[in-house]
């Protein structure tokens, strides 16, 4: 009875969220870039070049952003582990 | 008339891409910084986390790409003028 437990105030400080981002930007690259690399490596070394900013290289086009809260329950469990590790160092500090 | 152009292996080095990036993503955020920013600035700091790759704070879902070659009339004169440097670049070096 005497152990009430604060569940709102802990959950005010961090959350799991689910992002959806998409992105649409010209960029001057080399061909041989393009055509060799597979499609993980090609989509790392584009958003890596799009995290510079605009200059002569590369022109944003448009930019838009889906974000919303997600319950821990839904993630990994690492992500679970961390989160509740999070919480906990808000908790006691 | 003796002066030939090799337009087509010039045009096979560097070229101006229209790339459209989709991310999907879940990450651990503290709520005031998905609050309090920007979208402009949210989507900068996002797309950041995600270039660091995967771990306890961040699990890709999806990933896909878009990517065409356009011509270098279709972009701004700063990228044309980049183009051109470097097309430069490759046939005298």
């Amino acid at each position: 009875m005497g152990t009430s437990f604060d569940l709102s105030a802990q959950n005010d400080s961090v959350n799991i969220y689910e992002c959806e981002v998409h992105l649409k930007f010209r960029i001057i690259e080399d061909k041989l870039t393009i055509d060799k690399q597979d499609t993980d490596a090609l989509i790392e070394a584009l958003v890596d070049a799009y995290t510079y900013g605009d200059d002569e290289y590369l022109e944003s086009l448009e930019s838009q952003i889906n974000i919303h809260e997600i319950q821990a329950l839904e993630a990994s469990p690492e992500m679970r582990r961390q989160l509740i590790r999070l919480r906990n160092c808000h908790k006691f500090a």
